[in-house]
């Protein structure tokens, strides 16, 4: 199983870093997984909608290149389901890329070319701790199906 | 405001600790916070219902002592709600506290004692991920009822 997480921009926080790499360790007894950062697009100082909608249309064209497989983008108003369903949703597929935007998001017209849009919580959290978010959920679904006590 | 934080047992990852800490050190420029961590209740290795509930039942003992004010049990099966929301349900309550179980949750009947019970995602974390997750929130919703900039 080929497992890829797309991000925007790097993980600034230390202890958010350290998480994901402690997941993404985890994971690898178990999978393929790529981690690739993009390089986030530039933006002013209180950007206005039409500013913030050019840099998500660009990050999303670097995003695309390495989104592979079954694409499912991290986004708060998209399906929310359980780990249980997130472990059988991704249970046979070969390759699956799990995409997570800037603090802003993802490009709505990315975002539809994604087979899954996939929420969290309709909460809003930090990019950055909602890719350590993905990182333990993707690794919980994994440990559901290999049967691994992590999960209970 | 007085915010209190009440869990059971101490975060053992590093990185998720000094999550913690951060969200705490920003929080307490905004209110009195205390983070209160009570003793986890002795169970075996794979414990069975009855001895899961009775530790359940031990640690409420412990957590009704501390806590205080308007009371928010975090729990998977609880309202889910927007950040916003949680910063307007929080805005005018002097004394609140936040209880964060183990990893096999809350007691039944201590959750039914207390005033909200909220759940941030229906997926299942990690109790010490979780607990950053109710610190970022709280933070994040007094930011907002601050007019800070950090939730945007």
């Amino acid at each position: 199983m080929n497992i890829n997480f797309i991000a925007v921009g790097k993980v600034k926080e230390s202890y958010f870093r350290e998480a994901c790499e402690e997941y993404r360790k985890r994971l690898s007894a178990f999978a393929a997984v790529k981690v690739t950062e993009v390089e986030p697009a530039f933006l002013p100082q209180n950007p206005n909608k039409t500013q913030i909608n050019q840099a998500l249309s660009k990050e999303a064209e670097k995003l695309r290149a390495f989104a592979k497989g079954f694409k499912i983008a991290m986004c708060i108003e998209g399906k929310t389901i359980s780990s249980e369903e997130l472990s059988e949703k991704i249970r046979d597929i070969s390759e699956i890329s799990f995409i997570i935007g800037s603090s802003y998001g993802i490009d709505d017209n990315f975002k539809r070319e994604c087979d899954m849009r996939l929420s969290m919580s309709p909460m809003t959290f930090p990019h950055t701790l909602a890719r350590v978010m993905v990182f333990e959920q993707v690794y919980r679904a994994v440990s559901i199906n290999a049967n691994l006590k992590y999960h209970k």
